[in-house]
């Protein structure tokens, strides 16, 4: 199934979220300015975040006086961090388009990006929900402390499979956990409701970071519009990696790359990632968060948004390429 | 007067706002994350910021169970954008300790920024207050793009005083405005109470900048922590430049060091500053802004804490060397 027809049940409002995020540019003080948030905001991905806020609140009592605001946040948020990211990882380009940091400096890029949060916190505020709003914050201070520990992890053969799915989880976990969960609380949803949902979240986004990190191995660098194995290069060790440094603990070339930084092992590692059957042992896990995430949601309402929300869990973990 | 006997009326509560800010770093789940955060956090100024909301507070209706939030609030959104600028501006040093991008590198200078933003707004939402936590989100955005047109406009010298004012309001007179209206407003003042804070505020930030210009010509790089003439060097137009800009318009160096670079142009500039009457032309133009801040106070009541507003207004004019 199409993103396109799992979306329908919120398509006109999910435009509606573009649209506002896009005249962000239009009310800019300045044409420059307004340049680089058009720049920015065009670049939009799947929409995922805004899309699963929606898709919850139309699953509780749908109000896009709340729900609107709070989907624009959630998507404000998660551009924000990319510019800061592309200045961490000196990225040239995203999804095919040139960076910020590499049209305009570092430097623009780091305020444009505390410029983009900011936004996403006005956004936010509009919901009037203090617990929204806590959870906004509280996610922001966990996706940073999410990424510092990445940085901080780089080249560190010697990691867990719960360091990684707890990096994870803080790096795409507790976003999309953000998402459903304030679509919840704003779709006056009970404990119970807000508590599926966030389960939904946080296990839906551990899945769709497994795949991506999956999809950095194995997708073209058309596709990626960077060359294949980029997180192994970089030093972040994801999981295709780490499970073959399991499976093969003597002279792994992963480990040997990440103390050597000899990029004829990375190589290696990446040839050998391919070929061993890590991946599918990969999909297999990113399969049974699928079915963490779903697990609750048979007990909410049969509604065509709760189809699209099970719908999209099966996107998630079947993007191949 | 010393700003010790200023804070009088709230220097117990001043204390507690610095031990909630040196606290986050021993809640931190990594050790070398609690030192960065145990770093930043001794580094701790003047604490202008905080003490403003506390003394504005205790002007109107104070409790510290939303008081204390949001001077913590303050002051470590003030403390994420020095984190920030310092890597922007390639700072070594700042208040005579290395900076965090000197001592762990810029990426994770940029996300420890992120991280300090991210519990600023978590301390915000404590407040439970959606004015209080929307303007704090408006802050935050009117900082960002007074820093990206700072950034913008460097090496101009076509900018009018009206440029620079409107600059540096972004720039730290935002800030102020919201320490004390965020003051107010939880101290449930009237909107005319909450409108003369936040003229002080405004006012008042304004003049610290003007004088914080000053410094950076007159005061020696022993206590700057940087040579004297940091911001002319580094292409920031301040005031005192400005006015030399105005008073002698033919081959003035300021405008032919921003067109050439050349190094021995800027020392010029600094030495005319400093030998013409510039600087007491901007003290005076301070001084302007301290009676604009200062003005609407008379029509609170007499308290300590009143007396305290007036004399930290005083203080800051009055800052030499």
């Amino acid at each position: 199934m199409e993103l396109d027809q799992i979306y329908a049940p919120v398509r006109e409002d999910l435009n509606l979220v573009r649209e506002t995020i896009r005249s962000l540019g239009k009310d800019a003080d300045y044409e420059w300015l307004a340049r680089q948030l058009v720049h920015i905001t065009q670049g939009m991905g799947k929409a995922i975040r805004p899309a699963l806020t929606l898709l919850t609140g139309r699953t509780f009592k749908y109000d896009m006086g709340y729900h609107l605001p709070a989907a624009v946040s959630v998507e404000l948020m998660h551009t924000a961090t990319l510019v800061h990211d592309d200045v961490i990882d000196k990225a040239p380009t995203r999804r095919g388009r040139a960076t910020i940091n590499s049209l305009w400096g570092d430097e623009l890029a780091i305020l444009m990006g505390d410029y983009l949060f900011a936004k996403a916190g006005e956004f936010v505020a509009e919901t009037r929900h203090p617990r929204v709003i806590k959870l906004f914050s509280q996610t922001l201070a966990t996706i940073s402390r999410g990424e510092i520990i990445q940085f901080r992890f780089a080249y560190n053969p010697d990691q867990t499979r719960d360091d990684y799915f707890r990096r994870i989880y803080g790096k795409t976990g507790s976003l999309f956990s953000l998402s459903t969960q304030a679509g919840a609380i704003l779709g006056q949803a009970s404990e119970e409701g807000i508590s599926i949902m966030r389960d939904y979240g946080d296990n839906l986004g551990i899945a769709f970071q497994i795949v991506d990190d999956i999809l950095d191995f194995t997708s073209t660098p058309e596709a990626l519009g960077k060359p294949a194995g980029s997180d192994l290069v970089q030093g972040t060790l994801t999981l295709p990696a780490m499970l073959l440094l399991e499976r093969y603990p003597d002279n792994n070339p992963v480990r040997l790359f990440f103390e050597t930084r000899d990029k004829e092992y990375a190589t290696q590692a990446i040839q050998m990632v391919l070929n061993s059957g890590v991946i599918d042992e990969c999909y297999r896990v990113a399969r049974e968060f699928r079915d963490r995430a779903c697990r609750g949601l048979s007990t909410l309402p049969g509604l065509p948004s709760r189809k699209s929300l099970l719908d999209l869990a099966e996107f998630v973990v079947n993007q191949k390429a």
